[in-house]
């Protein structure tokens, strides 16, 4: 895949952070989440922290030890970098010298001994609890998030289209070997690993809503969901599709077709301004209606970008609306226990108008011929 | 790998905690940290939460949401469950409503934010810090643990013997693909994936300790480090060679020699009552002493177990001595800018005696010939 983050991305992200740091008045703030790290820098070592200055990037400090000294001169080469051990606790010290009277930092991440580490440096009142002030920048994607993202869902379509051209879904494949054959194709297409552990579940296990894998071989008449992703430059693509193999029994197809009317009903109702709760619901009705409420046991879908799960939730216990820029699944489900479950999920990019469908394998439901 | 964790082993861990908690005169523990809650109950889902009571198994409750209701069913069958979205804080509740007076709380993983939502619920009085209760314990891994580990390490093991057989080490491959026959051969040796991403660091790459594979090739004449390990069963194997293509230059095998030695003095002085600073010092020295002290830029190793990096730390930095049953790696490097690095790293099993050494592949020189 060529998609990179460009560069100058992560400026303008700092930047933004800013405009959020003046509102709260504060002097800089602390950043230790990684993937908020990560998202403001471009650093994709395992140990980072980020003092974002409201002045400005020439007071804004970089922290990684020493493992990461040569990659993060790459990958962070417009701010000042210290190498330190506990750099997150360095840069909360050099702050407090450097006369910062308030000093953010991010309370959802923070642990009570963390917490109490960094007032033993500052201080408690110098201390701002913030939440989730990244998290709030991260919910709308720029068109580098979203091409990386389109990347990964292609890779996972491509990898998914592989599998069934090459007869990988057939009685006797265990769900396991399935798995990995999807994951490796996903590699192949150009994905650095599969978003998350691959949910191959065949038969009664496909009403398992996050069924893994075992050495339970597919069987003729299965139902199989296949619920996987792809990874491209550290973004989740997350799809679902469930097909069956051989000809379809009546409520097979009868499941399928409430299922594939909810996931047409949410996307349909997908759009800037919307509640998230009312997608959910417009998607939950028509389960309802059928009389599988029952067997709809989770929410409608999730905002997937740095994370696999991140903001917004479309479910009935999520609050706010959608915004343009905003990546999210919509994946409905109904389990039918001991017998079999169906989930089809798309990732899709709010807009004003129709959201852009970012994984683009068919959702009518797929017959695998077996002879 | 036909390594499980029997189901008798954590009803046996958990009174483990009871002890502690009766010392610390809790009345009951809210374990919110996933792995801790996976290792108190073999649950594996992505979210579940563990009130343990101080009175016993009977008074103690496992919370997880929907769509592990079959799961926990099956991996949680001897404590009661509580299927809840928000389950740590309806546990929380619960417990203050049974009329619970000092409630414990892992202050190391909730954070600030989700101690204020738990006080709201308990009141703050009752919730008492504690940090890092089920760490302890996961320090010394009891058998079924080193089991795990052991199969893991055989995975990785198995994986380097076959990609060596096979020619998979030789020029005009990239990292990136040597990095993906590696981690495909682990599965085919049984691993449920790698451990972490696979850094596989060629030529003047391996002088980056934690190198991530690129598109760059494999050349006659380079290093080659590879530190890999295996899954299996939640349980992470950790590994370090370095080989060279074709025969090596002078400095190539000194620096080879040096790192060598140190790793075996480290793995001499690895046993029972040993502080852990003088671990790391045994094999430091051996490295300063050969002029590379400034080279050597990270801890000698670390604990492994559910984390690929857990307790206790084999560094500088590190205080407390070493118990039979911790699980470590050994693993010093030298790293010369712009030309090469070679590091050397097993994970053993601390005993009173010789440390049991899991990752079996030799230590001397591999040359792969280059035709």
């Amino acid at each position: 895949m060529g998609t990179t983050v460009g560069p100058m991305s992560h400026p303008r992200r700092r930047e933004a952070l800013r405009e959020r740091l003046r509102e709260l008045q504060l002097d800089a703030l602390l950043v230790t989440g990684l993937l908020n790290v990560r998202y403001l820098t471009g650093f994709t070592g395992s140990n980072g922290a980020l003092l974002v200055h409201t002045e400005g990037d020439e007071r804004s400090v970089f922290a990684t030890d020493g493992r990461y000294r040569t990659q993060s001169e790459r990958q962070v080469p417009d701010l000042r970098r210290m190498i330190e051990r506990s750099g997150h606790l360095r840069l909360a010290e050099e702050a407090t010298e450097a006369g910062i009277g308030r000093l953010g930092f991010e309370s959802h991440v923070v642990t009570v001994d963390g917490h109490a580490a960094l007032a033993k440096l500052t201080g408690v009142e110098r201390l701002i609890a913030v939440s989730r002030p990244v998290e709030a920048l991260r919910l709308i994607k720029d068109d580098t998030e979203v091409a990386a993202l389109r990347a990964a869902c292609a890779a996972a379509d491509t990898a998914l289209a592989a599998l069934l051209a090459d007869g990988g879904l057939r009685p006797g494949r265990t769900e396991r070997e399935v798995g990995r054959d999807l994951e490796a194709r996903m590699v192949t297409a150009g994905a650095a690993g599969p978003s998350f552990e691959t949910i191959v579940a065949a038969g009664a296990n496909s009403a398992v809503p996050h069924h893994r894998p075992t050495d339970a071989e597919l069987c003729r008449g299965d139902l199989v969901k296949l619920d996987f992703g792809a990874l491209v430059d550290g973004y989740h693509s997350d799809m679902t599709r469930t097909v069956v193999l051989g000809e379809p029994a009546g409520w097979q197809r009868d499941v399928y077709d409430v299922v594939a009317a909810a996931q047409a009903a949410g996307r349909a109702a997908l759009r800037a301004g919307a509640e998230v709760r009312d997608v959910d619901t417009a998607a939950r009705d028509v389960i309802v209606d059928a009389g599988h409420g029952e067997q709809f046991v989770h929410g409608l879908g999730h905002g997937v970008g740095l994370q696999i799960h991140e903001a917004p939730a479309l479910s009935q216990f999520g609050v706010g609306t959608l915004a343009p820029g905003m990546t999210v699944t919509v994946e409905p489900g109904v389990y039918l226990a001991d017998r079999g479950g169906v989930r089809i999920e798309d990732t899709l990019v709010v807009s004003d108008g129709e959201p852009e469908l970012l994984t683009l394998t068919t959702k009518d439901l797929v017959v695998v011929p077996c002879l």
